[in-house]
């Protein structure tokens, strides 16, 4: 199967080195908006520019696109899924009927296959979420994330003056993470599921009392947060948060029997040393079935609750039997 | 969907107990190998001998089948789904391919539709196996069960001379589980990763020394792990041991990225108070999938690895789409 690139960012390169790991795909190539001539891939592949990207319409399987969901994605999925089948790990829950919608209405047009909102979250989390309740009809959920960085957190501290550089970590609360899994189904506030970690390297002569009082007033990112600001230099970010590790837990907790006398606790949980990596990684596997998916004529838009597990494995349905039911 | 349920032990109760919590579906009754007149069923529905299962066959659309692996469902589940769309347990993983292409041959033949081996493992936690292990080809799985009874170790306890009565419980080695977790990747032994806890009632005048002596080496069953024996009261064993708890824990721990350098640790676990209810539950959302999938032509053998996520949810794919991803 022949994998074509549309971004080369954090989750372009997680993609790149998810790839290397499956032998039954192959990369053609990565597509940048940016010139192509300034761009060198880690593990050599080959560049092109964006615009040439209708060039290698017959030669690509499935373009994994690789870009931001709060202006990038709901653009170029539409678009290129009249040209390509797509994967895209668009992730702004409340515009996700909007976006099914215009993705659908194009792969439909050209018979092509996209598959968006791929990814741990939505993705992995929210199959774990469907399976948990048609299970366990009777139940309630829980998603806590963490300990891991907020991109989009991290940049909203970087947008304040006298700000050079910040990395948020979202963080579970472990209390109400062992209350969720003893099945006690506690009421829990935003505040009482996470604790929010920043770590802040300030502009010389920044005035750091002003700077944390904004983070911890911030509404939406912070303010409904137990909120902790620490300063450290250039060098600390360099050297202790350099990665961006991610990770979390859906956990259903529900009852069966009479008067729902039998508790049952259900949790699915990642612990993950680079989130833009692991993401590529369940790109790359959502790759493979949307080739397949287009081959028997499945067209339109899906999300992973329209996959049958077995189309992700590169192994047969009789290996798969053997090996892992 | 109308659903009739063939054969009423602790799985048959469980589903009827399910069944009461999918709104969507209806039973048809249940049908006895017993006298059908000598069996009350928990919600009164109708009972049925099982030789007259086939006066049925236009009323129900799904038969789940609960019956044992050992003897009953290689003999059910091909004979029922040559007029049935049918559910079964089967979990001896060894036979497994057998029973898959006896069923569908048989599935086949006359245009229906069979799902074997539902429940949680082999089940759900296969389900996790799989999108595991697509996601971080580069790893290695660990699987867990327990605290919870297991049926099978009972039942061999209580074919010893001089037992009465017995329950067994398989227990994770809480060490092992932690390293695991950790991402350490460790090499473990039978009896580094399970102990088992043994509660016997003893027929007055036995030898219990002779009886403990032939658990702890009785071969497969006990003779590999730590076991304790703790002899107990019929009084114990009814208000300490009626209920069949069970769980477990997948764990896959992989890594990716240049030298494999970041790892991953993806776990889905179960904490159950009562395994048959708990299974039944599965089977009753599996049956709702093989319903949609019969009345779209999909006929033949199936596990849960060829089910789409989405029809196992009495929700609209646009409900799904909206609460859960």
């Amino acid at each position: 199967m022949k994998i074509g690139i549309y971004g080369y960012g954090n989750l372009g390169r997680g993609v790149e080195a998810a790839l290397r790991q499956n032998p039954d795909m192959e990369i053609v190539g990565v597509f940048t908006r940016r010139d192509p001539s300034s761009l060198k891939t880690v593990t050599g592949i080959p560049v092109y520019a964006a615009d040439t990207a209708e060039d290698f319409t017959t030669v690509i399987d499935v373009m994994i696109i690789c870009g931001g969901s709060a202006s990038d994605l709901p653009e170029m999925t539409p678009c290129l899924a009249r040209h390509f089948n797509v994967i895209d790990s668009f992730d702004t829950h409340a515009r996700i009927p909007e976006h099914f919608a215009r993705v659908e209405k194009a792969a439909m047009t050209t018979g092509h296959t996209a598959l968006i909102s791929a990814g741990w979250d939505p993705g992995l989390f929210s199959l774990a979420r469907l399976y948990m309740n048609t299970v366990l009809p009777e139940g309630r959920d829980y998603t806590f994330w963490g300990r891991g960085v907020s991109q989009g957190h991290s940049d909203a501290i970087r947008r304040i003056p006298g700000v050079r550089d910040a990395r948020q970590y979202t963080v579970p609360v472990p209390e109400a993470l062992e209350q969720v899994r003893s099945g006690a189904d506690p009421d829990l506030t935003t505040r009482q599921k996470h604790t929010r970690e920043c770590y802040v390297v300030a502009e010389d002569g920044a005035d750091r009392a002003l700077i944390e009082k904004q983070i911890r007033e911030m509404p939406n990112y912070f303010a409904d947060y137990d909120t902790s600001v620490t300063f450290i230099t250039e060098e600390e970010m360099k050297r202790d948060h350099a990665e961006l590790p991610h990770g979390g837990q859906v956990i259903r907790s529900g009852s069966t029997g009479e008067s729902g006398k039998h508790r049952h606790v259900m949790e699915f949980s990642l612990k993950l040393d680079s989130n833009p990596e692991f993401t590529g990684s369940v790109l790359v596997a959502c790759a493979r079935a949307v080739g397949r998916m287009n081959s028997r004529g499945i067209f339109g838009c899906k999300t992973l609750f329209d996959v049958a597990p077995a189309d992700l494995s590169p192994l047969s349905p009789e290996e798969i039997r053997k090996k892992l039911l």
